[in-house]
Order: structure tokens, then C-alpha cells, then sequence
């Protein structure tokens, strides 16, 4: 059997553009649709991320609706509800019906949402798994908009198959998206439901109600404020790579260097602007586009010689200790919580910030390694926990410090819930699942930072708590003697043998060792504050 | 300070489109750009995979030249010149200066590139860090062209900066690829020279030849004669999803079902067709385009219920047993080596094929566990051996019934090699980093099988030898006494004591004990041959 030979026209001929569609249509494994399981948990997330983003970009406290039917085996119907701004008619179809559109991926500003793939993604996966459109019903306050929409795969385009408008006398805003799809329905440890009891755990200004195929679950506000709106920044110097600097250069509407450096940087000044300039040895009134490819290498370099300070990081919306503190201490019951915030700091110019907390005792098992719970920009991380950066840095802090047994390379056993935040304008997801966060150097050492912080503080409460614990088997068995004793004394000082229990029993509680009754230790719990310390 | 609130229309101004190249610009470590060392290894194995594709489809045996220099710290040049057929030059610039563009995405049939985002990710993270273009030359056989393109980001389409034409008096065909790029050099397991050892080792009819920063390594040609060049196959029933179903149906050029179902599928023959139209109560002369919805879900269901043999497997390159064996000795330089290739099965309705070599002994090191080689479509796999599902079925493979030590949930121990070779028209990799491949049953399922049939013809060979070792032993103590014995029977029989001991030598020799000269038992490596079995 001769093989035909093929020749370099005929390849050229077999040569086509792929749509963006296609290709994740046949890799959807890369957006977090690698079983039917994982399938679910994803377009559960990717529909109240955006929800989140949306109620929070409007400044609403954000009321989500989630429900998940079986209609077969093996296919669900998924709905979401929010009472966010709603999207413009316009702009529905696109927003759901064709993938890397979306409004978050050219800016620097913490989200969850990043490239405009996730709900999009949703939509792709559940129409090849059923063939049916996504169903879409909007308002900004207007009219309601509802409208059917499938994507045009070998396009990327959405194709919208019906459309109603209707009044709306109620002014009501927000968006509902219904889906059917394939997947399967587990609860545990990487489910839908805890998917969302995390996520309220993160989002405590959210309230989440969860109709799922065991029932109802409603996850209620914690509190009834809204963290700060972060702000969008500028890229840092320092975080610019040299083929994005000169294309910057060639799209600058900036007329010369002095000004594109000082307009479209963060923390860089006019001095800063001329000593950069200077250093690159070029002139700061020379025409941005003019800047040849070995002056660019020269500018790129100077712009990372020059000392700045770290980016803005107004940008970032950490939650802040108090309510880290109440999430994990409301989800847990532990009996002792503490948190800590990191200070901002930066990775490849980006600016980031770490949160941790940590739950001890209560009603946390003794059994076993120490719970984690991972978030990322206030999402939970369900999947990849060992190759994540919050898990090494972890595994890589001495617990025993802390007064907890660890093996080598081990998380730390006992009665410990251990709480980690990442926020960024950008997270370095290790894939495009978003499931674990890259190992970058200056990360893993903010997180051992806020871990040390965490489990110091947390170590006090600890030992105090075994002294104490030490101390009343100490006055146990003191008191126990009282009576012998007072009974001695009585035969040498003539004293009441009452009156002597009496001020032995004086002493023993200005020894400090004190009665069950008030014993308690240092908590910041208000149960301890109550019974006082 | 108050929050500014932003309305639906401001969000909707937001939203925009963002390329593909954009996508893959921030996102590189989906590609395989996650770091310097990680990057230079991966540029390297785009360029010279794709050239051996083209060697292969263009039936040319390959000689690929491979230079790495570093030009300053951290910078490298990458020169990749295969002597295939050729870009031509109307489509030179945009296979390397446009993301997802490419001839292999669209068609099933085995080979090393897929989704036209090699090469071209290669030169998005050389631009990138260098801000360079790639320069190409090549030739079809007539004029050399040399052009050099840098990729326009925003729009992900080729821009040619230079463009040279010169005479061919020698008729030369083939590519050159250059790039500059950031990049760290290293040597070891993971590196640009053990991936070139492993592509020669699974593709011994390509001569490489590397130019490295220390020094020069050739790999020469083992066999001289290409393996048959896969055929393109049509999609099999059993693995079409029920939206690429619907697609199918609007796009086709089929005037009714039944030319739709034999001419778009594999293993459809007309009384099939027939079938699955009844199945699924439709008119064998209904219109595709006029399927609706829910008839497409009949019809999808009926196709998954007819009895269907499995798709051809011509669309699959196998090596072969003889290839792999010469492969895995040359490589281990090993005693006995043994290879195995299963027929092919499915999964997903994608043929695939498992093949798996065995080498033991000889210059193999008896410290710790199996070497493991895998090979997706005859590319080396580097990394994330512990997520692959070759790791995987190598664990759970009993290794102890083959006379080798194993703790539970580990590799097995001693001197051993292990090769796997995973040849598909589609490698489900687990990202798109492509160096793990999935476990899907079906897939480990093989892989176990093909590796407990090889382990049952190294367990002869291994027993045998122990066996061996051990008669050696017990002639060696008989041979000792046979001047004591002949001593003993030369009194009873009158017989010489010469000719007894000639006599039990004889014995000895026939009773399979063998002397040491003769004693090897059967192996297959040519020394053993050399010495006799």
C-alpha cells in the first residue's frame, strides 16, 4: 500500500482559523467541564460569580436564587436569580452568547469574574450536552427583556432564537439565567451546596437561597453593609513586560515619552518620568511611536532600575478581620477565632493582599488534619487543594510552634480550621478552572506572614488554656485538703476551723486558680466575655 | 467617601471582545510558558513537533537541527530547521503569527500538533518577553522566502515586518523557525535535552541533532523507513455530543438522514441508517436542516442504541512492537526488554491504541523505583507524572506477581524501565500545557492490560534467570562431589574412576543444569544470543 504523498500546497490548503468556540467546545476540561459533577458546581459558580460582581460594581446588597432540578438522570435544569443592574438589551445576547467578551479583562481592579469565558463557557457546555439555549431575563428598571439564545460555534457569535419585551410596573432590575444540562448531583466536600455555604462564608453582605434536589437551603446576611468599591489602577512599571511596553507605546494617544509614562503608569511622577527617560537615555519629548526596538529594551530596563513605591492598592477589597473573624467563627462554632490582614504587597506588579483566620476548639472535630478553606478574590477553591499556594504555605509553617502536632509535610491536626483570602487584580490561577493559585515567591511568604501572625496569637489563647486547664486540676486537688488542713490549723492558732476553709479559700482564688464557675480563659468569644476573664 | 454607583449602561460600555492572542498573552501558563525553564522546553517541542508532522504527512524521513544559545543571561535564540515540505508562502505568516490557526483542529487523524496554538504561542511568548519577531525562511522547492512577523496582540493577526525572495538553485525544501525569547537553561529530567532524547527514543526514524549551550549532541536514525501515515476518519456515532449533533444536522451538505448518517459517520452503512432512523421514528428522507429539536434528541438517543462495531483505527500511527523494543534497549541499554501493542479499542468514540515496553537489567540502576517513559502521540510527556493516567495504571498494576517489589500506591522497584505510549486522534491532556493525558476508564483500562501482558513475558524471563541462578548453584555443589562420588561407585562397580566422572558430568549436563559457559537462559538481547541459550 502506497502512501499519497502530501505536498505543501496541500497543507496549506487544510490550513483554517479555529473559533475561540470550538476550541473550548473540544477542550472544555480547561474551563472546569471535565465530568459531569464538576460540570454542575461550574455554571453554579460562574452564574453567581457574576451576580456577586454585578449587585457589588451597583452597590447592592446582593440577593441570590439558585436552583437546581433533575428533570433525568443525569440532567439538570440550573437557574440563577440576582437583583443586580440588570444588562441592557443590547448587550445580552453577547454577554452570554459569545466567549472572551466581557468588561473585566482589560482593567486592573479586584473581581471575580476576569476574561468573559465563565458564563459563557456555562452556556457553550450546557448547549453541547442538550442542545438547548440559554434563557435570559433582564431588566435595568426599564421594560423586562427575555430572550433564548444559543451560540453560533464555528463563529463565536450568539444567535438569538426569541425575544419578549414586557412592562415592568414594579421597577424591578437583575438578571435570571436558565440553563439544562448534563451533570450530577453529589453533596459533600466538593459540591454545589458547599460551593455556596463557602461563598456565603466569604460574602457575608450577600444573602444566597439554595433550592437544590434535597431541598431548601438559605444562607441570611450577616451583615448589612457593602465593603468598599474597589478602585481600577494603572500598571505598575515594575509588573510590564517588554512586548506589552511597546505596544503601549504604538497605541499611546500620549504626543511624547514624558507624557505616556506619567499617564499611563501608576506611581510615576514627573521627576520619576524624567530620571527614567534619562537612565533609558532618551529624550522625554520624543514621539512615543518613534521609540525604535533597542530604545524600547533601554526604557523597559531604566523603568526597572528606578525606585517607586508599590502600586495604589485602592483596587483591592479584602474583607477586613471583623468580618473574616464572624464568617469562619458562624460557620465553624468554634470556640476561639482570630484573623489577620495582611498589610497590601505586590507579585510581578500586580498588587495583592492576604487574609487568614483560624478557628480552634468548639465544635470542631479533634479527629484529624486541620480544616482549610480556601478563597480567592471572596470565591471559594473546591478543587486542586495540593497544588495550591494556600495549602503549601500551609504544609510549610511549623505548627508545633502553635502549640499543634504536625508531621513533616503535613497540614496540622487538632481542633483547627484554617481560613485563607488571596485578593488581586489579577490571580495567577494555575489553570483556567481556577481552582488553585500559582506558587509565586512573594505570595507564599505573605501567606506564612499572616499565618505566623494568625497562630501566634492563636498559641496564647492555646496554652493559656492548658495552663488553665493545669491549674484547676491543681485546686482540685488543694480544695480537697481545705478541710484536713483547716483541721491542723485549728489545733495550733485556736481559730474557727471554719473561718480558717474560709480564708484558705480566699487564697486559693487570689492565687488565680478560680472556680469552674468562672474559670474561663482569655476567649474572645462573647460567651467568655460574658462569664467574664 | 461615597461610592460612585454604576448603572447598567456604564457596564454595558465596558464590555468589549478580547483576542485570543490577548487571551493567551496573560494567560501563558496555559500554554506552557509558566516559567523561564518550563518556557525554553516547551518552544523547542512546538517547533520540533510540527516538524516532524510535516516530515511525516509529506512522507520525508526527518532531520531536524535544533540550535539553543544563550545570548545574554536569561535570553536565548531558538533556531529549529526541519528538511519537510515547506510553508507556502502565502500562509507562512499566519501559521506563526496567528493563535488557533492551523490544519489539524478539523479532522480526525493521529498527530502531534492539534489546535494550531504551538508555534504560535511560541512566538507570543517570545515577543512578549523580548519584544522580537520570528524570523522564518522556507522554501517549497522553488524561490526561499524569508519573512520575519511579529503577531498584532489586539487583533491576533500576523504583521510582516520583512520580506526577503531568493533563487533556489538547489531545490531545498524545508523551515526555518528563529526566536528570541526569556528563557533559563538546565539539563537533568526535565529539560530541552532529555525531551529531544525521549522524541528520538519514540521516533527512531528521525535523525535531531541539538546544538546546545554545552555542546553537541546527535541522535542518529535507528531505522530507515517511516511508519504508514494515519488516515482521516469520520466522527463515530457513539461519541458525538447532542449539540456538535445539531451542528452536524445544519451544516450538512446531505440532502436527507439517511445520506446525512452513512456519509458524515464512520460505520454507518444504509441498513444502519435505516435502523437508527426507525429507532428514532423519523423518515429516512426527512431534510437535516428540518430536524427539530426534539427529534435530534431521538435521533442522538437512537444512535447510542444501535450495535455499531468501533470506528477504523488506520487514523492511528502505532509504533509497533519491534520499534518500541529497539526504542527502550538502545535507550536502557538493558538485558531483556520485552514490548507489547494492543489492538485498537475507544473511548468517547475517539480510537486509541496503547502500547508499553518493558526493559530490565543490564546498566538499568537497581536503586529505587521503575524509570517511567510516557508518550502521548509519540511526544514525550515531562510533566505532571503524578497526575497522568500512565502513572496512574503503572500504580495499580500488581507488580509483585511479576517478581518485582512494590509498596502499595507506588511505582515498583528494582531494575526496571517502563514505556507507555498513548496514540490517539484525540490525547484528552488534562490542560492544554499538554503533558498529561486523562483518565478515562476506557484508556486505563487498556493501558493495565497491555502492561500485565508485557509483565507476564518479563516475569519468565526475570523467574527464569532467578531459577537459573539458583541450579547454578546446586551444579556447583554437585559438580564439587563428583570426584568423591566416583570414588565411591568406582569400589562397587569396578568401573574407572575416569569414565564414572565423565559419566555423571554427563548427567549433570542433560538433567538442564548447565556450566557456567553455556548458562544463560533466553534472553533476547543480542549478547545473550552471542553466548548461546
Amino acid at each position: 500500500m502506497a502512501d499519497r504523498i502530501v505536498t505543501a500546497e496541500e497543507l496549506a490548503q487544510q490550513l483554517r482559523a479555529v473559533s475561540v468556540a470550538e476550541f473550548f467546545e473540544k477542550n472544555r476540561h480547561l474551563l472546569g467541564y471535565e465530568n459531569p459533577t464538576k460540570a454542575l458546581i461550574t455554571i453554579v459558580k460562574e452564574f453567581v460569580d457574576n451576580a456577586l460582581d454585578a449587585c457589588e460594581e451597583a452597590r447592592i446588597l446582593p440577593d441570590v436564587k439558585v436552583l437546581v432540578k433533575e428533570i433525568s438522570p443525569d440532567r439538570f435544569r440550573v437557574r440563577t436569580e440576582d437583583n443586580g443592574p440588570g444588562i441592557v438589551e443590547e448587550k445580552l445576547a453577547l454577554a452570554f452568547g459569545k466567549l472572551l467578551y466581557g468588561s473585566k479583562f482589560h482593567r486592573l481592579k479586584m473581581s471575580r469574574g476576569t476574561q468573559g469565558l465563565g458564563a459563557s463557557g456555562s452556556v457553550l457546555y450546557s448547549q453541547l450536552t442538550t442542545g438547548k439555549p440559554v434563557r435570559l431575563v433582564s431588566s435595568t428598571g426599564k421594560d423586562i427583556h427575555e430572550i433564548e439564545v444559543t451560540i453560533d460555534v464555528n463563529k463565536n457569535e450568539p444567535r438569538i432564537v426569541s425575544h419578549k419585551q414586557e412592562r415592568n410596573p414594579n421597577k424591578w432590575h437583575g438578571l435570571k439565567i436558565e440553563v439544562e444540562t448534563e451533570g450530577r448531583y453529589i453533596e459533600g466536600r466538593q459540591s454545589v451546596l458547599e460551593y455556596l455555604r463557602q461563598t456565603a462564608m466569604c460574602n457575608p453582605y450577600a444573602k444566597i437561597v439554595f433550592e437544590g434536589p434535597n431541598g431548601r437551603v438559605e444562607f441570611e446576611r450577616a451583615v448589612k453593609e457593602l465593603p468598599p468599591l474597589p478602585k481600577e489602577i494603572k500598571p505598575h512599571p515594575y509588573g510590564v513586560e517588554i512586548g506589552l511596553l511597546r505596544r503601549m507605546l504604538s497605541t499611546t494617544s500620549s504626543k511624547n515619552l514624558l507624557g505616556f509614562l506619567t499617564s499611563e503608569f501608576s506611581r510615576v511622577g514627573r521627576g520619576t518620568a524624567l530620571q527614567i527617560c534619562k537612565l533609558a537615555k532618551l529624550e522625554p519629548n520624543k514621539k512615543p511611536y518613534d521609540v525604535s526596538h533597542e530604545e524600547t529594551e533601554r526604557l523597559h530596563k531604566s523603568m526597572q532600575m528606578v525606585k517607586l513605591i508599590g502600586p495604589p492598592t485602592d483596587c483591592l477589597s479584602p474583607l477586613g478581620e471583623k468580618l473574616l473573624e464572624e464568617g469562619l467563627r458562624k460557620e465553624t462554632r468554634a470556640e476561639f477565632v482570630v484573623a489577620v490582614t495582611r498589610p497590601p504587597s505586590v507579585y510581578r506588579g500586580n498588587p495583592f493582599q492576604i487574609e487568614c483566620a483560624l478557628a480552634f476548639g468548639g465544635e470542631l472535630t479533634a479527629e484529624g488534619s486541620a480544616q482549610l478553606f480556601r478563597f480567592a478574590n471572596k470565591m471559594p477553591l473546591l478543587y486542586h487543594t495540593s497544588d495550591c499556594v494556600t495549602t503549601e504555605s500551609v504544609v510549610e509553617t511549623d505548627w508545633r510552634r502553635y502549640a499543634f502536632s504536625q508531621s513533616s509535610g503535613q497540614l496540622p491536626q487538632g481542633q483547627l480550621a484554617i481560613l485563607i483570602h488571596f485578593a488581586s487584580v489579577w490571580v495567577p490561577y494555575t489553570s483556567e478552572g481556577k481552582q488553585a493559585i500559582a506558587n509565586y515567591p512573594e505570595i507564599m511568604k505573605e501567606m506564612k506572614l499572616a499565618l505566623q501572625e494568625a497562630g501566634r496569637q492563636l498559641a496564647i489563647y492555646v496554652r493559656q488554656k492548658h495552663k488553665m486547664h493545669e491549674r484547676q486540676l491543681r485546686k482540685e486537688l488543694f480544695e480537697k485538703y481545705i478541710p484536713e488542713l483547716a483541721e491542723s490549723l485549728e489545733k495550733l492558732t485556736d481559730d474557727k476551723k471554719e473561718k480558717l476553709i474560709a480564708e484558705l479559700e480566699k487564697i486559693v482564688k487570689k492565687s488565680g486558680v478560680k472556680s469552674e464557675e468562672d474559670g474561663k480563659t482569655t476567649g474572645n468569644d462573647k460567651e467568655s466575655e460574658k462569664t467574664g476573664k
